[in-house]
């Protein structure tokens, strides 16, 4: 079994990096904080004795040796990066509980015949650079290096800027590494681990993901002496999407979901007519047919509510990632865990994307989940308790000291 | 008849400072630019032989001394700031044509029994502090020096602190100055001279408004993994709000508009529910019944929408004006003034707000306007003609000597 605590004290010692406003995390990728918690995480890895290696996209490879020259490694990790206004556990608890896997395997003297490679990916939660995933699509070759290094963040910065200027550009070409085994340990995000009463989320499929940007083009005009008839009023062309998003996905349940994170109105003044609304509708389900139909439907009912104001529209998919299911042997690997470590556990298909859903294109994958209380995510009220966190790292402990071979 | 080249030639070079994207100004108040716009208005104001005043709001009063030393001074004036986004015209043209007026009257030799005062109102604008029409509000005794002083502008920043850091705080007390009227000329910023081919609009009203500040508190979470039926969605709330207030102002056709140009969602990230969404609602009527009905009835509606959806709804006004009426024997003075000087007229209603609104309060006042292209204001592409301009600054001068009496 790993170190609860010291997995715990790990996770406290992370959240004093980017505190948030209200207990929670404001790490976003690329800030300086990012770079704070990067260094942080790196002199953990020395002092595990790992070998640190680092790709284009800034991912950190923290490498324990394996006993044979020959085998591929087991990579687990996720991400240090968080929400504006994320949680303390989102991402981190997976990359520290890698940590923990190979500190507890130091402790015990395991050797194992696969190297084992703890796993930082860059930006995962595409809060500041869309998409999400991105190092870790660019890793999988969904996305070029080049795509990625051009997303520009709201203030219009380059993401490959920012990369250079955190210092964290490696030299390691992106997806030059072939992994054994790729597992990621995550909080649920979700309210059913904890409904339901079970300690560990054995994870077997992702949902896919379609992520469109509106651009709605009005008249800015003065609201008070434009009369209604000759208003091109963008602001409520993206009210009326908004309600159609949302009746799309109830026209889907169960198994889908829709809904906008995200509205800028330009130039966003009191007594102004937005000339221009951009907004991302977020919709995504397991189910890949029901997913294609809801973006059929919403980028076949979007036109005709914005012509009937007179408004422009135009649609861009900026995020999208297909269901995945995850491999079967190494989900039975962390159910056979789960039964042998007596945690209670269930069958579980994330809500949320992960590095895990691009890493399964290149190599067998798979997660671990564990509650988080009400549910709650991308907020900084997260919270998980140390004993669901330790669950979860034993599982990934033994699931991946078995697929690492001793 | 005044000098338009020479009227023309000042709103062109005012236009260069703080100028906008798009071939506008953005010169919001108390800004650098703002400060650097006063410095060359009082240039101007030196130059044309007026004695500078500023009270505690920071607003300009350049005199004209008069023939009577018991005569109260006749007021022309407006605004130089702008939208951030804003046109060239809008404020800009009352303050310079005010100008090219007392011009004018050095040029021809005029004296007048009633001293004349250029006035620049501070923040008329309520684009960077809310409410509009704050300086000459204060002046009416509407609001406090002290409610005006603890605005606060999207950042943060307090009006007072900022009227103090561009060196704009006059030792005048607010609202001590008596008048014997007040004139403001301004661009129509609607579509109805243009429509009506006429070249100057008689104001004989002011439309009332109200801003409703809504604060909706739904739950930040996830947009992937939190199910459709456990979100707490005030995205979704304020859509259904946007479309409420359309239909509220539709069903008071004609002479009522509504509307929403600001919105704010908190996180503002892409896969993250928001958890805090702020609007303005902007209602306005020539009708108080009318204004008043449409308030009560968003005030009504609002709350139910919100429960529906578990959201918690707050509502607070942070900007009202009745409707004005203007006082019969200035409205009539320029009428005879456009009817003497040959230019085409009608009688019109304004409907954005204007310091004369408040000016009202405390003097007789009226306003003459001008159409600009397409109704079009609070946009970059606000445009008007030299031949407008000058006329509508050409019936002003006759009305102002002769309320002012020669
Ligand atoms: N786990 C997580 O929140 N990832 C961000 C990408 C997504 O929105 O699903
Ligand atoms: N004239 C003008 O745009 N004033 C700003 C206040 C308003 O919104 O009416």
């Amino acid at each position: 079994r790993v170190n609860g605590d010291r997995l715990w004290d790990s996770l406290m010692d992370m959240a004093k990096i980017g505190p948030g406003i209200a207990g929670g995390n404001n790490r976003q990728t690329l800030t300086d904080s990012d770079a704070e918690g990067r260094s942080l995480f790196k002199t953990w890895c020395d002092e595990a004795g790992l070998t640190m290696g680092v790709d284009q996209m800034g991912t950190m490879f923290a490498t324990r040796p394996g006993t044979d020259p020959d085998a591929l490694p087991v990579y687990v990790g996720s991400h240090l990066d968080t929400q504006p206004t994320g949680g303390k556990y989102d991402g981190v608890l997976g990359v520290l509980s890698a940590l923990e896997v190979v500190r507890t395997m130091n402790d015990l003297g395991i050797k194992t015949k696969h190297p084992i490679v703890v796993t930082n990916w860059t930006n995962e939660e595409g809060a500041r650079f869309a998409p999400a995933m991105l190092a870790s699509g660019v890793f999988a070759g969904v996305h070029s290096l080049d795509f990625a290094y051009n997303r520009r963040d709201p203030e219009g910065n380059l993401f490959g800027d920012e990369l250079k200027r955190i210092g964290w550009v490696g030299d390691e070409e992106v997806g030059a590494r072939k992994m054994h085994a790729y597992f990621e340990y995550h909080i649920e995000q979700g309210p059913i681990l904890e409904a339901e009463d079970k300690q560990i989320g054995v994870v077997t499929h992702c949902q896919g993901l379609w992520w469109l940007e509106f651009t709605l083009t009005g008249k800015e005009a003065h609201t008070g002496s434009t009369p209604m008839n000759m208003r091109v009023n963008a602001g409520l062309a993206m009210s009326r999407i908004l309600e159609m998003v949302q009746t799309v996905a109830m026209g889907e349940q169960p198994g889908a979901v829709g809904g906008v994170g995200q509205v800028f109105f330009s130039p966003n003044s009191r007594n102004v007519l937005p000339g221009k609304v951009v907004f991302t509708v977020d919709i995504r389900s397991p189910d890949k047919a029901k997913l294609d139909r809801m973006r059929a439907k919403i980028e076949a009912e979007a036109p005709g509510i914005c012509d009937a104001l007179g408004v422009g529209c135009s649609i861009e998919a900026i995020g999208h990632f297909a269901p995945v299911t995850f491999d079967e042997k190494l989900v039975t690997s962390v159910r056979s865990a789960a039964e042998r470590l007596g945690y209670t556990h269930m069958n579980l298909i994330s809500g949320a994307g992960h590095d895990a859903c691009w890493a399964a294109k290149v190599a067998p994958a798979t997660m671990v989940m564990c509650p988080c209380v009400g549910g709650l995510s991308h907020n900084e009220a997260e919270e998980i308790s140390k004993e669901w966190a330790t669950a979860g790292a034993d599982v990934l402990f033994h699931a991946v000291v078995e697929t690492a071979e001793i």
